[in-house]
C-alpha cells in the first residue's frame, strides 16, 4: 500500500507534514510517497531517523496556497503538489492522496485529473463529527451550496457507503437535517430529498434536528453545503467558546483554580474527544478515486492519522462500495 | 405598563408562569395580567404574597399545547389563553405579550389577531444567543425555511432595530450566514441578499461563518429559518455534549473528582454564562405588536426575564424602529 501526501499542503507544512509522514510509515508500515519541492522536504528528512521506512519523494514545483482561486489554480499550477499527487492515484502509483491544503483546491485538482465516479452528480465535501456515541459522518460541508434533492440522496449513498467501509459501521443510521423532526419539516429542497431517501435502500431515519448531530442520532448526517458548513464551523467556534468560559471562571478564584488544576487531565481527555487531530482527515466523497482532506492548522499527528484514514479508504473497498450502491439503485 | 403573560404557556405552566409573573411585577414595578384558566390561576397566586401588587387575572378557558398544529389551533381555539392576550395588545390593554408555550402557535395567534406591520413581508422568529463579546440577535430561527433575499433584507432591518431599541447597540453590526467571509461565497439566496444588504443603510459587516457567531463578530446574525433552527439547536446540544464529556472525564478519577468539586462554582457562573432563562424571551418582529417569545422549560426566572423583555421591547419603541427603518428604505 502506498499513499501519496501533500508535502507541502497545511498551515505548517513541510516541517509538520514530513514528521506526519515519518510517523505513518513507521506505526502503520506503509509506503508514504512525499509530494512537494525536493530539495526542501530532503532537508525536512534528514531531520529524522527514517531507517527502514519507505519515504519517496516526488517533485512537484508548484504549491496551490490558502490564497489561491481553487479552479483557477487547479488548471493553471500543473506542476503543483496536489495535481502531481492526483496523478500518482491516477496513474496507479499511489492507492490513496491525502492533503490538509486549500480543501477547494484540493477538490479541483480530483475533478480535474481524476473525474467523478460514474453516476455521480455532484462530490461531497466530509467530515467526521465527535458525538456522544463515537463520530459521524456529515456531508456536505461545503462544495455545493446550492443542492438538488438528487445530490442529497447521493450524499446519503456514498457517505452511508464511507460508514460502513473506513467506519465499520453496520446498516448506518442516515438522517437529514431539518428545522424539526416530524417528516414534513423543513424547506422544498429537505421535503423531496426525504421523499427519495426513504425509498431508497438506505437505513433512512428521517430528519434530525441539530441538536441531534452531537446527541450521535445519525451515523450520516447529510445536509447542503452552506448548513453542513455552519455546523462544522459553529461547533469549532462554539467548542473554543464554551472551554475558553470554563476556563475563565476557573482561573477566577484561587479555590476554583487550584480545582481546574487538579482536574486538568480530566480536560485534557475531553479535548481528546473534541480533537480533529485525533481523526485527521476527511473524505472528498465522489471522486474516481481514495482522495481524504485535513484541517489547515493540522499537526503532525493529524497528518499521521489523515494518512492512516487514506489507507482505511482505499482497504476498505469504499469506491467500489458506492459503485456498488449506485448500482443497487440503478442509478 | 402592562404586560400580558400567557399563564397557560410552557411545559411547568402554570405553576412558573403565575411565580414569575409575580416576581417581575415586584422587580420591574409593572402590571402583569395573567391570561389562562382563572380558577387555577387563583389556587397558584394565593400560594404567594401578591401584597401591594398589579396582578390581574383574565379568563381564557382554553390552551393551545405543544401538540397543537399551530395555524389550525389559533383559529379553532378563539378563547385561548394565546388568542385572548393578542386581543389585549390589539385593543391596548396590554403594551406586550410573553408566552413560553407552542412558538408556532404564537406566531400563528399573533398573524390572525396582530397582523404584520405595514411593508413587512414574513415576521421572524428571533433568538439571543450568548456570544464572548455580550449575545447576539439571530433571525430567522424556524418561521421561514424558504426564504427570499428581500426577507432577509427585512430581517436584518428588524434585527437590527431590535438590537438598538431593547439591546442598546448603537448602529449593530449585521452579517449573513455564509460558508465563507469572502464576498461572493454562499448559496444563490446569500448571494443576492448580501447585495441588498450591502446596498441598505443598515451597519452591514458582510458574511459571518459559523466559527463567527459565539465569538460575536456580528449583533444581528441573519439567515434562513432553518439554518437558524440548526443553529440554535446544535447550539444546545452542543453545550449539552460538551459539557456532559467534561463532567464524566472528572469523576473518571479522585484526584480530577476533588478538582471537579473545587471548581464547581466556576461551572455554575460558566453555565449561567450560556442559559436561555437569563434572557427569557426572543421577539417574534414583524407583527404589528411586541410579542415576545421564550422556551417551553422555561422556570419561573425565564418567565420574569422574558416579560422583562416584553416590557424593554415596548418601552423602547421597537415597533416605531422598525417602522421607521422600513420608511427610511422607501420598502
Amino acid at each position: 500500500m502506498r499513499i501519496a501526501l501533500d508535502a507541502m499542503g497545511g498551515d505548517h507544512a513541510p516541517q509538520v507534514t514530513v514528521e506526519g509522514a515519518v510517523w505513518a510509515a513507521r506505526e502503520y508500515g506503509l509506503e508514504v510517497a512525499l509530494v512537494g519541492r525536493e530539495e526542501l522536504l530532503a532537508a525536512e528528512l534528514a531531520k529524522h531517523d527514517t531507517a527502514g521506512l519507505s519515504l519517496p519523494l516526488i517533485q512537484a514545483s508548484e504549491v496551490i496556497d490558502m490564497k489561491d482561486e481553487p479552479a483557477a489554480a487547479a488548471k493553471a499550477k500543473q506542476d503543483s503538489s496536489m495535481v502531481v499527487g492526483m496523478n500518482l492515484v491516477k496513474g496507479g502509483q499511489a492507492d490513496g492522496f491525502f492533503s490538509a491544503g486549500n480543501s477547494g483546491g484540493v477538490m479541483a485538482a480530483a475533478l480535474f485529473r481524476l473525474g467523478r465516479l460514474p453516476g455521480i452528480k455532484r462530490p461531497a465535501l466530509t467530515a467526521l463529527y465527535p458525538t456522544a456515541r463515537g463520530s459521524c459522518v456529515v456531508l456536505d460541508i461545503g462544495a455545493n451550496t446550492d443542492c438538488k434533492a438528487e445530490w442529497l440522496l447521493q450524499f446519503g449513498i456514498m457517505g452511508s457507503a464511507y460508514a460502513e467501509t473506513a467506519l465499520g459501521i453496520q446498516r448506518p443510521k442516515v438522517g437529514i437535517v431539518s428545522n424539526g423532526e416530524e417528516e414534513g419539516k423543513g424547506s422544498t429542497l429537505v421535503k423531496e430529498a426525504y421523499v427519495l431517501l426513504k425509498e431508497s435502500p438506505l437505513n433512512f431515519i428521517g430528519n434530525v434536528e441539530g441538536k441531534d448531530i452531537p446527541a450521535g442520532l445519525a451515523d450520516v448526517v447529510v445536509t447542503d453545503g452552506l448548513t453542513g458548513n455552519v455546523i462544522i464551523k459553529l461547533s469549532e467556534g462554539l467548542t473554543k467558546f464554551l472551554t475558553g468560559v470554563i476556563e475563565k471562571e476557573i482561573r477566577s478564584s484561587a479555590l476554583t483554580a487550584l480545582g481546574g488544576a487538579l482536574a486538568r487531565p480530566a480536560f485534557k481527555r475531553a479535548k481528546k474527544v473534541l480533537d480533529y487531530s485525533e481523526v485527521g482527515g476527511a473524505p472528498l466523497l465522489g471522486v474516481n478515486g481514495v482522495v481524504l482532506v485535513g484541517h489547515g492548522r493540522s499537526d503532525a499527528k493529524a497528518i499521521k492519522n489523515g494518512i492512516g484514514a487514506a489507507q482505511r479508504g482505499a482497504s476498505g473497498g469504499m469506491l467500489a462500495a458506492i459503485a456498488a450502491s449506485l448500482a443497487d439503485m440503478g442509478l
